[in-house]
């Protein structure tokens, strides 16, 4: 195991009906005037914007609001926000919505108090101070509810990059599972599928003797097996979407990745093929694991074997292991199939035309060097071979 | 699952050689006064206590120094700690050492800034204010570096009893595997059953529909029974060491205890055998936790057959599940055994003769009110009956 530091003080409330004491938590952590973010329309149909309302209101607290964040968030709102702060002398950041919202609200948290382009802290530099914030989850996937990341997606040539700092972590975060329950089984699936990548980008990796991680990480796994197909066969099942909802803030706070080299390669993979088509986050991961894993697999083969025998029940075949790691791939790609996630580019709406620029753009980007990945540097052509074992 | 908060904000800083930056940290959070607290002459003779001052000296940071805190810590050390702190004028506590210097630097921490007896902690009162404090761990064990828990002996009547609260929760805790390495083998086994204790405290429960929980502890139990044989066998296993720092420190934040009712039947039985022999806390687990699972299992067969087999590997008797869930119980057994734990009274150096008084101490003492445990309430008769199956 490796040295590493852990911090991770976002203030959770867990449960049914929480988001009814939003003003008291933005209030304890020093929010007098709020800046309330959301996405589209469905916070505000469902009734969560206006319970939001009337309790920073009980609270006395003054707020300006901000809607319109789409699945991966782009920077244009992210400026407007930042000017929305600065003239009207927001002290707090209340996302109310998924990881995309949290996501912008993180953007704008750091730009509101820094001199420069926001777009600077997602082309390296780091975040060393934002405005403080708070969230009210509406969807178990990104994880950013727990995390110090964010990830915007630039419009000018559609480039769609993550930024990280301890100042972005959340100060409390509002987790009620009922919130998700008017989520379609697609985007439900979406979230589990999220959820389990984050979990696998994790595994995959070059440290040794990292036990207590891996056995953390596959009980997450664990927990998403058993609780994802309830999810998404019935919406209503609070307990189901209460499993997946601090499942999916563990996958993601950081506490079962550390001390270990991780690899992402999946979804710096996967960003290019939303920020291109547009496609749900989740729904891109799916069709892109198996094929990452089956490219990289030899890399490590026991590695594979153990999450196919810990997680997915494979009969290890102790001649010929490479079977029992193959196995545990067609396991996971099975399994993402039947809760509704596609398999292959046809049905994500990708093209195999695009394959040059998603590769190319991957690779060298605005910011990278040629390889991406942390488990296996990948060059260009392996990540054009790997998306065309997506075909 | 019920509704929770969770709240961690301790900065751990984990690896070999970090406690050599621990002024830094004592200066991040605030400290320029600080009362420097160990146990006996191990923190000296290792060389650690040099390494301590030389870099809270390096930081300009002065200090007054406290020594002599024994394992199952008493009041009057924590007496002189206030008083000490007063007189110096101190503002950050710095626990050097085990679960016991922890604990016995949060009770001097919450004592110090009360006008009160601070025992009035440990009566009921909840702590919501004390000096700051950070920790360098040297055992792997009680898990006090990541909780707001501390549990003191009270000299007159060797009561034991425990306290809980936000303000308890370290700033930081500096956790060097290394610094493990110097401790017996029965100490560390020691520490690795007080870990599965803490565990199974949060296993056993009465609420439904926990398996994100469920599988993070069975993931942390899995961990110790590879992990911990290993420390046991050779001191200088620094990986071994290393995975069990992480488990015992995330076995005790409570991450995997949320939303769940929870036991600690076992803490409780034991406190009085370490209480009145003054015997170590973990080889009290070992000869308790069977005897007490034993009694209580009828309650629910299921939870322990199912504990057997996801942890125990052992196979799942469908017709007769309560033979699963005794193999279960027998596996822990036999592995503490293997560790190096007794398995009875008199190992322990216990007496049947005590027992009315331990089962009557146990459940009257001087805050009870008739009954422990949350899992099942016992009464005196019940307590008495589990001490028996001890002998």
């Amino acid at each position: 195991m490796d040295n590493f530091t852990f911090y991770s003080p976002t203030y959770f409330v867990f449960g049914k009906d929480e988001e009814n004491k939003v003003g008291h938590y933005v209030k304890r952590f020093g929010g007098s005037k709020v800046l309330v973010h959301f996405g589209g329309g469905s916070a505000e149909r469902s009734g969560l914007l206006n319970k939001v309302r009337q309790s920073l209101n009980a609270e006395g607290i003054e707020f300006v609001e901000l809607g319109g964040v789409q699945p991966n968030p782009r920077d244009g709102l992210v400026y407007q926000g930042i000017e929305l702060c600065r003239k009207s002398g927001v002290d707090f950041i209340l996302a109310v919505g998924g990881g995309s919202v949290i996501d912008s609200a993180k953007a704008i948290a750091a730009g509101a108090v820094y001199d420069g382009d926001f777009w600077d802290y997602y082309e390296g530099k780091v975040v060393t101070k934002a405005l403080p914030l708070g969230t009210v989850l509406t969807i178990s996937a990104a994880g950013s509810e727990g995390s110090g990341d964010s990830v915007i997606t630039k419009e000018q040539g559609m480039y769609k990059r993550a930024t990280t700092g301890e100042a972005l972590r959340p100060k409390f975060s509002i987790l009620d599972p009922a919130l998700t329950q008017t989520l379609p089984a697609y985007q439900t699936a979406c979230g589990i599928t999220d959820i389990m990548a984050h979990l696998y980008e994790r595994y995959l990796t070059n440290t040794k003797e990292v036990e207590v991680t891996d056995r953390l990480i596959e009980a997450l796994l664990l927990t998403m097996i058993k609780e994802g197909p309830r999810a998404v066969a019935d919406s209503n099942d609070y307990q189901a979407r209460a499993n997946i909802m601090w499942a999916g803030m563990m996958a993601h706070n950081n506490s079962c990745g550390v001390g270990r080299t991780q690899d992402w390669t999946s979804h710096n993979i996967e960003h290019e093929l939303s920020a291109l088509y547009d496609c749900a986050h989740g729904a891109g991961l799916a069709v892109v694991m198996p094929a990452v894993f089956t490219y990289n697999m030899h890399h490590d083969v026991m590695r594979f074997a153990q999450v196919a025998v810990r997680v997915w029940g494979c009969q290890m075949d102790f001649e010929h292991p490479e079977e029992t790691a193959k196995a545990g791939i067609k396991a996971l790609q099975a399994f993402l199939t039947s809760i509704g996630m596609p398999k292959n580019f046809a049905q994500l709406g990708a093209k195999e035309e695009d394959i040059d620029e998603l590769a190319h753009k991957c690779c060298w980007g605005d910011v990278n060097t040629g390889t991406t990945g942390g488990f296996v540097p990948l060059n260009e052509d392996d990540v054009k071979a790997i998306y065309k074992l997506m075909l």
